[in-house]
């Protein structure tokens, strides 16, 4: 596999745009993205957990019942959540693209990020989107902006491999968690290939690689109403289109994963706040389950992310997380490590403490890559999560006043 | 009931103190801290939930296996966890009680509260229990101020009442989250009582208070290896003696719950960095358990409390822990309002947004108690939790080098 510029516009037959239509009051930030294939596609999502659920997933949901979509709209600035008239909309603003494109309005996926629980009105986005439909293109950048709330950089990736002897590509946008006007945590992302693959393989290769992927992502813990995966797959690669298990769907799954959990530290790494990007990576545990339980309940420990904010090797804190994770696991057995560019060092053995240099620590704990290292010593099963620090500005940001 | 001062010294024949002994490096922290009783009182305990539990829970577990003890030895400092020879140590403490004191070591209750993973030596307990012994009388702030680790005030409560027509008194100290050289957060609670009950109604009651007291606090969501609390009842009231359910039971319960309810408050509020203290009621919930997780999962949203710090009615950000809480309910029948000593707010009914002015949110939000009452108008189960908000100084306390 190899890196390639374009994100969502990489693959064959993808255009995508950004504009500012007047959502959010800052004219400099673009606040519509819009992302079309030339073809249908198949397509498949995963949504957010949370009972409370945005009014553009609802909408998405039915739209890509059929298995296939064709275009996918997408404003920041409001979430379009908790409102009375959010189905209808989020609907509108499908029927937008439809008029202005001619892709009917049930092959769009919608969706919506920024602030819950303040009417979306239409007008904005029926204005802005003759210039957004126009400036189609490889805007892969202007798309991933049009998404952005408070994250600090836009976020793509995109990747060449090879599936049944054809070269496909495989490329996303996404977006982390952050809000408008301080208001809602939102992850988004938005994955397109020219891979051919079946909507049935394509839903089962994401439903299995978010559980390794978006699902072991923590910012603070607090899960979003409008959370999104969506991948779009052409097929204009012109490969035999996976349809079953096997060697070309395992080939297809790890490309996938590649784009997915580069998105993940890129999500993490920017999170509200952050200065510092976190992998836990667990190993030696009873099973894959145990291992993510472990994992997840260390990168979102808030005692841990403030160690990590000062750069304090506290692993105490790291054993107190594995404790109270609810896993299957013996203390007595459990190893732990920091690591970063600047070393590796060895913080604990059989559950215990061991001597180590403070001085060391502190230069390997004071790079922005940290890495976790937990060895539950007792089976093979294995899990990464990602996370970021704690500070003073993840407060700032969520603490300020809505203007 | 009627409050009165005294804390674990005003129930009949119980004596405290507390010194610096030198675990702290700070000479005008107490660190070492006594409850004993006149005669042997029954006794019951709950503990932390962590895997990775504390060497002083081990011995306390054995000590009080057959429904007695007569004191309390607790120090700050050091948790004496994660330490090869811990079970050892917290065997001396104990053994040091009885060459000072006489009570048999098998009678004591053991705890200590600060950084995790250090040995912690027998000197300086075994230098300071001659005037801890020497001091023991009616200072329960000393003892209270000896268990105190970030804890920027001492806990302590108390309260009389009557139970089959005698007087009783109970009372309590207590220590928050917090920590020593920054480390591991602890909740420690002692509470005595004149009361006499078996030891088997003690547990039973203890055992359910918590339930609605000390598991519905929570400051950082990280549950610590060495929470303890533990009631001691002396029976000296002279009261019948409380040996099966019925009225006399419902009336000592109530008075705990009176004690460790107010001890929640004084927790919340003193958690670290706190402006505010959070009380999350839930009401209308389909049962009690409902209740439980719905109030949980608000109090400990970082994105809620963060809103809190800044007096922000961000009530979408209630929904949405509502919505993650795991919780059956339905959205469309929440109501959520604001309050505090300034007035009262409602921003949310039927799962939607209602106007509301943001200059009274503000003037409701700026207090220093602020409760935030959901109604999920869906059956009769209520409860609630304690909290506080996240602020700037709970990543400076948190984040900081150990020094």
């Amino acid at each position: 596999m190899k890196k390639i510029a374009g994100g969502v516009c990489a693959a064959q037959g993808f255009k995508a745009n950004g504009v500012h239509c007047g959502i959010r009051k800052n004219k400099t930030k673009r606040d519509l993205s819009l992302i079309v294939s030339d073809v249908r596609a198949a397509a498949a999502c995963v949504y957010t957990q949370n009972l409370v659920k945005g009014a553009p997933i609802l909408v998405t949901k039915k739209h890509v019942e059929d298995g296939y979509a064709q275009a996918i709209v997408c404003n920041s600035g409001n979430a379009n959540t908790c409102n009375a008239d959010g189905v209808e909309i989020a609907e509108g603003m499908c029927a937008l693209v439809e008029k202005h494109t001619g892709i009917p309005a049930g092959d769009v996926v919608v969706a919506s990020t920024g602030v819950i629980g303040q009417p979306l009105s239409l007008d904005p986005i029926a204005a802005g989107m003759d210039p957004l439909v126009k400036g189609l293109g490889e805007n892969s950048d202007f798309a991933a902006q049009g998404i952005m709330t408070t994250d600090t950089v836009e976020k793509q990736i995109a990747y060449t491999f090879t599936l049944g002897g054809k070269e496909c590509r495989i490329g996303a946008i996404g977006k982390g968690v952050g809000m408008i006007n301080p208001n809602m945590a939102t992850m988004l992302v938005f994955v397109t290939t020219d891979a051919a693959i079946s909507p049935e393989m394509l839903q089962k290769a994401l439903s299995m690689d978010v559980q390794d992927s978006f699902n072991m992502v923590s910012v603070d813990g607090d899960t979003s109403t409008n959370d999104m995966v969506c991948v779009l797959a052409n097929g204009l690669a012109g490969n035999e289109c996976v349809a079953a298990p096997g060697k070309d769907f395992m080939t297809f799954r790890k490309a996938l994963h590649k784009v997915t959990s580069d998105l993940c530290r890129k999500i993490a790494k920017d999170g509200e706040g952050a200065t510092k990007l976190l992998e836990c990576k667990v190993s030696g545990a009873k099973s894959k389950k145990t291992a993510r339980i472990v994992a997840k309940s260390v990168i979102k420990s808030s005692l841990f992310k403030a160690a990590m904010f000062g750069a304090d090797a506290n692993w105490g804190r790291v054993l107190c997380a594995i404790g109270y994770s609810g896993a299957d696991l013996d203390v007595s057995k459990i190893g732990v490590a920091f690591k970063s560019r600047a070393g590796e060092l060895i913080v604990c053995r059989g559950g215990s403490g061991v001597a180590f240099s403070e001085e060391e620590a502190k230069k390997i704990l004071s790079e922005d890559v940290i890495d976790v290292l937990i060895d539950l010593g007792d089976g093979n099963g294995r899990a990464t999560a990602w996370g970021c620090d704690l500070t003073y500005d993840y407060v700032k940001i969520n603490g300020d006043y809505r203007t």
